[in-house]
């Protein structure tokens, strides 16, 4: 093979794909991005088994092929190259690179031994805006979990159903709801895609407001698809967990609070806790105020807050973790929590089903 | 003691003595920060037994006192308070901080168990600009080493002489030199400080051309005073290296070169270096050029560059992060490389004497 591009070109390219690298894997060929300079196209790809990245680049070919070039070195390389147009000519284990008056060697393989992504069809297919699939991706992803136990809680549910994409995420202690109306309907399908992927693909697209993703789905893969690049990934096996008995709830206490003064608040209260006193913090809630506090061996801390409240008092403790989680992500001035008793979820959500997110309370007694 | 000061000043007094803090120590007093409200002024201090930072802020003394409150916890608490007056009021092993409606209990200790900065005379003073000490300092101390074995190469060596500040850091592998000019002349006198405290030092101080730092210097210690801070520091005890005959050297030959290239091209050398793969760059010194190569395990790479040599041609081998390092610190446009032969240092220095960077070379047969 042999290319001649422009740095940035490549820079781009490399970029794209690397996030499909797998750090860690005993399959040595992994650790190279494949080049194919065929049908005067020069495509790159990166596949780590469970999610395939692969892009396209402007550039001339001179000599057709397809390699597998170290992708560590080729990285660090791409940083420190000079702004000039770069050659890549491959010979035999070694792949020549120059740049200006620099001349480097490194290591490639067999492109041909490189393990193809998987052909997904193309006949199902959502269409997003870039910005809505970040956002919706962000607002929700802290909510899964790598549970080796429980493979589910690794991935994210998108529930298609109309012209509204559900975007559900669980991990044993809070769930994390999010809703978007797409510009066209499509035909019904729930998937559960891994929440690696999903942070990959919020890495990669560029993420405006014009410009769209088209996600097509098989039984067992789902295909991103926005400029000139592509990720396959496979999807999480079997059937989600049924959230609805559990947001369906009848919640008789509702605290309304200043969202930016609320977060700033509690997360001062994460000062004393640490990894081993895992400490709930208390939430005491009467009249027009909402007292919290937190006990532990290194110190004690509380703040009041003034809220609006309907229904009966309460006195109830949360990971207040969880709480920043959710509190980050909303973009509404006001948030309220709606509230059951001491043993049952808080839920924070609006009243137009656009976002829910509960988090179970901790035992304080 | 009971005082009241703003979250601002209380921020930057426990900022500035926090860097004298020990992250690790046996005596747990040392985890605090003494505060001292007395004779209508508030101070902190830190002491690492090596170093002593203190500071005096602005605020309302209601109640004199010395107490000693846990460093950690009043740093983590201090980034997180509200933009507002903070009160300060201990009893017994808890100080009770108030800021808006934030009420936090941290604990504390008895200050007058806390161990006093020693004493240091000010008769024996040096004066230089908060600029010139901080730029001197981040110019040399990158050859400096934390070197159980020999004490002195943890320090650099202050030299002054009439109205000249010349400062050594050597590690083995390299000699750093900087010379500036006081604005008045001073004695005599040549001290050790220890590389900890200069970083510490050069942190701390604002850095600005017109404001000064004063030096005072005894036996075995040395007090830097600027604003309302002073550090005060144990010197190295004993003789630094005479370095005079390690510089003062028969160099043949001379190559200059555009500053930033050389920096970027060296740059890329290492690329392939690990730490296991120590290999050196080589420097093919010839005509107008200087190519450098390196190769390892890991790939290979070679660069051109246009230089202007006098003397004799040279191969020879470097550590390139010892190059980086020196020319990553100097100002000028060009630079020029003084060199004798393989097995003898390349220097890189000015005319005028304000900068010297010795570097040994590597064996590469």
């Amino acid at each position: 093979m042999e290319i001649i591009v422009s740095k940035d070109e490549l820079s781009k390219g490399v970029n794209t794909v690397n996030k499909a690298v797998p750090s860690r894997t005993t399959m040595a060929i992994l650790e190279c991005i494949l080049f194919e300079a065929t049908n005067g196209e020069i495509k790159l790809t990166a596949n780590d088994m469970e999610m395939g990245i692969e892009t396209s680049i402007d550039g001339e070919i001179r000599d057709n092929g397809i390699v597998a070039i170290d992708a560590k070195m080729l990285t660090e390389l791409v940083k420190k190259l000079p702004d000039n147009d770069v050659s890549i000519k491959t010979e035999n284990t070694i792949a020549h690179i120059k740049c200006g008056k620099l001349k480097a060697d490194i290591p490639m393989r067999n492109g041909e031994d490189y393990p193809r992504i998987p052909t997904v069809e193309k006949d199902n297919v959502v269409t997003i805006s870039q910005f809505s699939l970040r956002e919706i991706i962000r607002q929700t992803i802290f909510s899964t979990s790598e549970n080796d136990a429980n493979k589910m809680m690794s991935g994210e549910l998108f529930d298609i159903s109309g012209n509204k994409l559900r975007v559900t995420a669980l991990d044993g202690h809070r769930i994390a709801i999010r809703t978007v109306e797409l510009r066209d309907s499509f035909d019904d399908k729930k998937v559960v895609i891994p929440a690696k992927t999903l942070n990959e693909v919020s890495r990669v697209i560029p993420g405006g407001i014009n410009e769209d993703v088209s996600i097509f789905f098989t039984n067992n893969h789902a295909l991103f698809e926005f400029d000139r690049t592509t990720v396959v990934t496979r999807l999480v096996d079997g059937d989600y967990f049924a959230t609805d008995k559990m947001t369906d709830m009848d919640f008789g206490t509702r605290v309304t609070i200043n969202r930016k003064d609320f977060l700033e608040s509690i997360d001062r209260s994460t000062l004393f806790l640490s990894a081993t006193d895992k400490k709930p913090v208390i939430m005491d809630i009467s009249d027009n105020t909402l007292e919290w506090s937190v006990k532990t061996t290194s110190g004690a801390m509380s703040e009041d807050l003034e809220v609006v409240k309907t229904g009966e008092d309460m006195k109830i403790g949360f990971n207040p973790r969880f709480m920043i989680d959710a509190l980050k992500v909303i973009d509404d001035e006001e948030v309220t929590l709606h509230l059951i008793n001491p043993k049952m979820p808080c839920a924070i959500k609006d009243d137009k089903g656009s976002y829910l997110y509960l988090v179970l309370p901790v035992n304080f007694a």
